[in-house]
């Protein structure tokens, strides 16, 4: 049992995650110092190896996430030959499946949303005689709600809080996130963001869905093999599945099938290949056609129309010189964006900083939630500072009122047009629109940016379109108040539409918070009209590029945030990368075992290291690379060297030898699984990762127990001096392999192509070092990195960027040739001096 | 001097290529036995080994097309250090540029085409008293039209030919095209493109584009490097900018910028980078920016609005109960595509059998345009049979007519709405609108089968989509007729809108022959509607779903016809390509020097081989690949070893040697220029490519004529018999490597996401086999051929699937085990037996 203080400290580092998903820094700091204080521990208790070791065993597990052994290294032969038996039919049925199950499962939430909404507005409604009461029930609904999401969560599946979309890039790069797909994630996911989206906070539904239809697809790959076996088991196959699933999350979400598609590929890949398109596409609209025409079903809509359909004039949409006007929206959202980004990253980095806060929001993990949630609803209180920011409108009806077609000021006095839906929202009668405006702009601002931190399944996409959407209804209302009967010179007049404008500003403002053009695409389906589209795609592309040159995108920073080992991509215009090379960043000190190698020095290896792979080379002088071997391998290896099978098979000759059959009885009573020795072979086989441990504890067990204890353990020693017979092992022959001269942008881009995990650095076939997504991370934040604090490597600036060979090189190679000749070719007198070697060898 | 006969031969290889762009095969076979030919010839000349073997050079060029040597392999580390130093702001103006260009010719083109259009018009509404001469006028115009494109482009640029995008297809997976990105072809393409479509013949402007844009980037590029230098010298930000021109291409031939993007990557990538994307869109949206800017400004448009504005009602733009009428379009869609591809290449391939018909076409080059050009202008002539088909509209006025929001028909009558514009040739006083629609899609989709297979530039996708706009509006009638008062239920009448089902078709028919989705990006944008977003996705999944299975997608079947040196696609659902591995596939036979190698082997390697890179092993008996080296170097590194200036010094010591310093004078006046021998030296040095015949010429030479002949031939042998010394030569040390248990399907995979040209076969490090494009070509194109006979590697039938390890292997590693034990550990008395190794070395 460990000691009784782990599990409280455990919890605490729990407790600590709960704000903003988990922060692997402190958790991998914790398991270090967990590890070295059991490790003296465990030397100071003297015989206590075993447990030392599983207890560190579980702290490396928290330290590092477990990569997935078959898309960690995609080009690995040897295990991927069952690759992609992808049989079309069986696809089609998964992908309409998929659509469906999400189609439904979007549906029925809005369905709920809606159904508390009303319910809100109906107790709110009710109780219009008391303010008081109006007040407690205004704000104790959203309150309830979001504490009850924020509560189930934590209880379920910490996993599902947040977007989802990081976790979903990550996942798709090729690392395994532990419980990220499983049921109870699913099942907290969308019960939480159900109850999240109906207290009316300004949240989103898009990247959760993205996240919930990952589950789905990753449940029902599960479900099928179960049910069919063979190609559902496939794990690049459920990859590619993934991806398609990413695609119907938005999708069905917005009823945006193409946006759906083109945003979950900017949003999740980096290198897309197009044969996977059609899968994205197929599921994508169907799931967006089941999900509207579960409305026209439900007597909500006649037909299939768009979800936030505008009614702008389709013969003339906006005149040529309203252009700079669009393309100044355009570059204000995007330093709005970087803001959104920027501020989002201050308020989780402010709330961790703050000791004295944090230790009063950790202890009580729902006070955070909840204090939020009662500032923003006090805020919107209809009644209160909300009626100067049409605080009683939901997300749905205020963008509904922002995408309208007609213009509500003219000449800086507000319109006398029927007030039908929710225009009264936003005239007030002692205040401008233009006030209510920028009321609405900066609240929604920092009220969406700290809610998005609230410890419950919530995305940013759809409050950040809302905002843009208010700004850019504010810029059209200026515009239309500015010029009253329009730009137009020639004869006929085309009065300015602002709702135009508020469509062109959502797309910037969400395009450069997510980084995406595809947002573009995304309007043109909710609206329903592409007439906009030149203006919209000016603006996002302006907004994108302001955005990107002052902030990440809102999911690199969540990953960075939540330190998910992700990749970071290469910023652009950077010029230092393009100076560091492998050699710089690469870890010279590699394990390797050589074809020499004895079990005693896999044990030794496999005892210190933790790595999932080891190099194989010819001999410690040739460094000759000839593969890899995985650990299990290894250990199955040694495993098999020391086993139970060789064991008895040594004492049954021990028995021949010493002519006595007598003692053979008494050993094979004692290998019987009652024996503590034994069982723990048996141990040793079944869970093969910590095999090694076992065997040494047994090894351990036996010098003190056995009769034959002296016997045994000499026999051990000898088996353990015998070189290994790499027989039965697999080798993958063909690891990748870089050199030192290539270039940190060309790993990268090597990287994220493979998805590889490490790569062996390798000059003239000698191994000379080992990158890994590690180093090439830190590589990266360390020339790239956002705060201003370049690190440079010490080497960089010493060397010229000429392309002839390196010094060190040619040597290397000469020292090869001529270790090879003076093998080949014994009889060559004298080697000739190497410098004047061309010249004077005749 | 060649042999006469090997001009006039190629001049009839050129004649045969014009009817369909350039047969490399014809050209491959030709060169082959003129290369035997001479072969032969050379040996019985006796001593015409340099031109022999400088005519085989050239048959070779013809035989190969040439590889780019750093797009070849994206990997090589030695070569591409100075890789992709993007200076962002130096992007965005050449973006910029590019866009501005491109816009302009394509307006500037549009503007032409519809002149020469008008120009046609006045003269055949000019001759209305006598039909004969209205006649002549209306076949000559476009007969000279063609033939004058034809003869134009044939003379100026003959790679001009053609649609462009299955070239840029080939030469974006990183194979160089000789030709094909120059001024000259910049030229002809735009101005043989114009008369083209001048001529009012069924042909596209969008393939042409793709090629035109990608020429004005390569241009740019050129002309930005001898302005600037530096990065716009880099081939892989030159690939980069292609991809973004090809979307350039489409964005501004359509004033489609999304669309443009999403159908050139599906057309042109296999693998996308993300971080490339914003460069496609940000220089379409420009250049389709300033094509609309440009229109307006001339008047022709009041505002930006799409090229082909559709006005269908907003509120109801379709039943839920119409959606089985746009499944069953689509799926026919489906077929028609296949068979509109199938057609196409029987054409070609009818004309290419028939030997007769062959020689005549092909001794007047120009006849085989002008006659069907003459067939075509004679069915369209509107008093004759023209009148049944709408024979007079140009393809812009009847996608305008086809697109209309009215119905033209109802209950089969037809109706009598005032008909403006272009409707009145729809309508004949004896025949039905049915009929004229199904005439019209007939005739007019052998036409565009015909015409696109004409040498002039064209490009099928506007008459495709045409055909499938009328394929559309016929079932739109047909359903209107059908449902006069629309199928809803509900109380108000919502009548069917034929249009909509013009632009349904239109997209689907589109999406089938190209085998893209993103036609339907391109419908919404052309349309300014996006309100049948739903009907046009499921119609272009479907279509595509079904021509997918039939047939190759034009672009594909053009590359398969033109046997351009592209990757295939594999086919889905075809399980043979997972049980091929690469030994089944791979070249035995691999050439490869070693470290001992002499200068001698090198020189036949060189004389025998026409591999672009060669394998270095370590040695002949360990085989370990240590690298892989460019044939340049190894042409430098043997001149460098025979050249002048060791030449030069040998001779200098012999003289020293003799004491004699007489002879010194001599030598050096005999190696001035005048002299042959160091005449062609020079020549050498310069022309590194036949540096090796001209040693060998300059050895015969200098054994014929030099008075010290003997002493330097003897020199020169004992130089040739020195082990090659690597240290000048720059060695690629981690060449890709595969190994021979690689799936076919994961080779495919890695060869295009790497645009690999080659990769080693290995098995612990030694190299056992090459596969190269060619290989996987064939492999992949006997399994899963069209035509049905597939072609099965003899060895996969006898493979189990399992994943042990393959046996021969644990063999091999098992004597390099031994091998190497035997060297490190000479003193183990007796190597066990190697099957019983496990269970008796104790």
């Amino acid at each position: 049992s460990p000691p009784p203080g782990i599990y409280r400290r455990e919890l605490k580092v729990e407790e600590f995650s709960t704000m903003y998903g988990r922060y692997t820094q402190e958790l991998g700091v914790y398991a270090k110092e967990e590890a070295a204080r059991l490790r003296d521990g465990g030397v100071r208790d003297g015989g206590g190896l075993r447990r030392n070791t599983s207890v560190r065993s579980r702290a490396a597990d928290l330290l590092e996430y477990e990569k997935d052994p078959c898309a960690k290294c995609q080009l690995c032969a040897s295990r991927c030959q069952k690759f992609l038996i992808s049989r079309v039919g069986e696809d089609w049925i998964f992908l309409i499946l998929l659509g469906l199950l999400m189609a439904l499962v979007s549906w029925v939430m809005d369905y709920a949303i809606a159904f508390c909404q009303e319910a809100q507005k109906w107790m709110y409604g009710g109780l219009d005689s008391n303010m008081l009461l109006q007040y407690i029930a205004w704000v104790t609904y959203p309150v309830v709600l979001i504490t009850f999401s924020a509560g189930f969560t934590q209880i379920l599946a910490p996993q599902a809080v947040g977007s989802g979309i990081p976790e979903m890039k990550t996942i798709l790069r090729g690392v395994v996130l532990k419980e990220y797909l499983t049921f109870k994630t699913f099942v907290a996911k969308v019960i939480g963001l159900t109850c999240a989206l109906g207290s009316g906070m300004p949240l989103g539904k898009e990247g959760p869905f993205v996240h919930v239809a990952s589950l789905c697809a990753a449940l029902l790959s599960k479900f099928m093999a179960a049910l069919f076996g063979g190609i559902y088991m496939n794990e690049l196959r459920n990859t590619e599945m993934l991806s398609a699933a990413c695609a119907v999350g938005v999708g069905c979400c917005f009823a945006a099938p193409i946006g759906g598609v083109l945003f979950s590929i900017e949003v999740t890949s980096t290198f897309f290949a197009v044969r996977n398109y059609w899968r994205g596409f197929f599921a994508a609209t169907f799931s967006a056609f089941i999900f509207r025409v579960l409305a026209v079903w439900n007597q909500e809509e006649e037909t299939i129309t768009a979800l936030f359909k505008t009614r702008f004039r389709l013969d003339f949409p906006f005149d040529l010189q309203e252009l700079p006007a669009f393309a100044i929206l355009g570059i204000a959202c995007g330093f709005g964006g970087a803001l959104f980004v920027y501020l989002n990253r201050l308020i989780v980095e402010c709330m961790r900083k703050q000791k004295t806060i944090n230790k009063f929001l950790l202890r009580k993990r729902l006070v955070y939630p909840a204090l939020v949630t009662l500032l923003v609803s006090t805020l919107t209180f209809p009644p209160g500072f909300g009626q100067f920011m049409a605080g009683q409108l939901t997300q749905h009806e205020s963008l509904v009122a922002l995408f309208d077609n007609r213009t509500w000021c003219r000449q800086g006095v507000a319109e006398e047009f029927d007030y039908i839906s929710h225009h009264h929202a936003w005239k007030h009668p002692q205040v401008n629109v233009f006030i209510t405006l920028i009321l609405f702009i900066i609240m929604k601002f920092w009220m969406s940016a700290v809610a998005t931190t609230m410890p419950v399944p919530c995305g940013a996409f759809m409050p950040v379109f809302l905002i843009g959407a208010a700004f850019g209804r504010l810029v059209g209302e200026i515009m239309a108040a500015m010029f009253p009967d329009g730009i137009h010179a020639d004869g006929s007049v085309y009065p300015i539409v602002p709702g135009g404008y508020a469509v062109v500003g959502a797309a910037a403002l969400s395009g450069a918070v997510t980084h995406t053009v595809s947002t573009a695409v995304i309007v043109f389906e909710l609206t329903g009209q592409i007439s906009h589209i030149l203006p919209v795609m000016i603006a996002v592309i302006l907004a994108n590029a302001v955005a990107q040159a002052l902030q990440p995108s809102l999911y690199d920073s969540i990953i960075r945030i939540k330190k998910l080992p992700y990749l970071p991509e290469l910023g652009m215009g950077h010029h230092e990368k393009y100076n560091i090379r492998v050699e710089d960043i690469m870890v010279r000190d590699v394990r390797y075992i050589t074809l020499n190698s004895s079990y005693r020095d896999l044990q030794e290896m496999l005892l210190t290291g933790q790595l999932k792979t080891l190099a194989l080379v010819e001999s410690r002088d040739s460094m000759i690379l000839l593969g890899s071997i995985e650990r299990l391998q290894l250990q199955s290896l040694l495993s098999l060297q020391l086993g139970r099978q060789r064991r008895l098979e040594y004492l049954r000759q021990l028995a021949q030898d010493n002519g006595t059959h007598d003692h053979l009885p008494s050993l094979t009573t004692d290998s019987t699984p009652s024996s503590p020795c034994t069982h723990t072979h048996i141990n040793a086989s079944t869970s093969a990762r910590q095999g090694v441990r076992f065997l040494v504890s047994t090894q351990q067990f036996s010098v003190s127990r056995h009769p034959l204890s002296s016997q045994i353990a000499e026999w051990e020693e000898q088996q353990l001096d015998e070189p290994v017979d790499f027989k039965n092992c697999k080798i993958d022959p063909a690891p990748f392999q870089l050199v030192e001269q290539t270039s940190l942008h060309k790993t990268h881009t090597i990287f994220s192509l493979l998805g590889l995990d490490h790569a062996y650095v390798t000059s003239m076939g000698r191994l000379v070092g080992v990158v890994s997504l590690k180093e090439l991370r830190k590589a990266i934040e360390g020339s790239v990195t956002v705060t201003g604090v370049k690190v440079r490597p010490p080497l960089a600036s010493f060397r010229d960027s000429g392309n002839s060979t390196n010094v060190s090189e040619v040597t290397e190679l000469h020292k090869l040739c001529i270790r090879h000749r003076g093998l080949s070719l014994p009889r060559e007198p004298n080697p000739p001096d190497q410098n004047n070697d061309t010249t004077r060898s005749t």
